[in-house]
């Protein structure tokens, strides 16, 4: 199974750092590799930025070199700066986060997500360094994410790698039974008639409804409530509706 | 057209409101819609943060009320915290950005993403006035982003709409304004109350039909041809009822 850590080098502002801790431990990593990192001081703005990661992944944060990272991982140099043809190969080819995503979910290999600096990112010679290059697809007139964004983007491509369990439930979607959905148009019909809808438009009435929670893709409980509400209301016209 | 703006509900920290001009300014959008701001000092933090946003998406952020969005814009609440199944209407169901993306690609309405306030996000009184729930899928065990990451990433999700948009300038859904959206709303209140639903239950019933449109996204002949039912139902349970 692959081991994902996350590098970052020579960053300047320990906010920044914590920002990534906690987006790490959003996205279910743990294992932060620092080269030349800043003071991080537990009552510091590391800390402050961290979130419930200032218990874990920052405390447990481990200062390596680049050589190290280099050597003992599949490297992956996370860049906003790409060149644009195959003539220069330190920023090309490159990824984009989802495709990383899709190409690790194969791999067998320990691998370092790798961040740089505020200002200028990986230097040309680390990034030749280094096994891959990721880029963040962003707008051409202004693709340079802060580094904590960077980050937090990555990594959320990468949750499904590393998250073992979401808060979302399962089945996010519960839509209802179709006998319980016609049901509900059978319903709508009828009180669509009770309502007093000009007989000529009742048909076309209800295909509109059709069309509308055919979109919606409505649950089981909120069939049930609508087709409770309208029967609700056909029986309260009918049963007081004035002798005719 | 699509319109999407982004709309930040009582922001403490002016931080963040600089770190989602960045992301925004990132991933090609521009209209910012603060409720409640903290203040933004030129000199201070969210201009620090804003990275080149500072000289354009900041500076041009309008301070609007909750009211206004729900009144002019399609909306879509972001939450961590979902409920876990059909049962409550408020937090569910819900999309994930990416599923959000998706949809908004087919929609013409102006569209407002709204986030919530940095410790408690938006309230359940919030949300339950707002078409749709949003939520990141992240790890169980700490689902919580920070506020600028969470919209980072939200953003992130939505980069290819922009460029969709030109390449795709017919709206493919001519979807009702959302004043009349509102009015039908109004209008089914009103029905429910006359229908006899019981009164404790009428405010859970308002939330399920807001999020079924909410998903089902009306055209303006649907909203006006249903308001006009549900009208029409209540006038005749109203005129019939017995005198009481």
């Amino acid at each position: 199974m692959t081991e994902v850590v996350v590098a970052v080098v020579d960053a300047e502002t320990p906010g920044n750092v914590g920002t990534i801790a906690r987006a790490m431990k959003n996205f279910g990593l743990s294992e932060l590799k620092l080269v030349d990192p800043p003071p991080l001081d537990p009552d510091g703005e590391a800390y402050g930025m961290a979130g419930h990661a200032r218990e874990d992944v920052l405390p447990a944060a481990e200062e390596v070199t680049f050589d190290h990272l280099v050597e003992r991982y599949h490297t992956v140099g996370c860049t906003a700066i790409t060149n644009e043809d195959a003539t220069k190969h330190v920023r090309y080819p490159f990824v984009t986060p989802r495709e990383l995503a899709d190409d690790l979910r194969d791999l067998a290999a320990d691998t370092a997500v790798v961040f740089g600096r505020e200002r200028v990112g990986l230097t040309n010679d680390e990034l030749a360094r280094l096994d891959r290059v990721c880029s963040i697809p962003a707008s051409a007139d202004y693709p340079v994410l802060n580094l904590g964004q960077a980050a937090t983007v990555v990594l959320y491509e990468l949750r499904d790698l590393t998250v073992d369990r979401t808060q979302h439930p399962d089945g996010v979607h519960d839509r209802a039974d179709d006998r319980a959905i016609e049901g509900l148009h059978d319903q709508f019909a009828s009180f669509l008639d009770a309502a007093g809808h000009p007989e000529e438009k009742q048909a076309k009435a209800g295909r509109l409804w059709r069309r509308l929670l055919g979109r919606a893709h409505p649950t089981g409980r909120e069939v049930r409530t609508l087709r409770g509400i309208f029967r609700r209301a056909e029986g309260r016209i009918r049963r007081n509706a004035p002798e005719e």
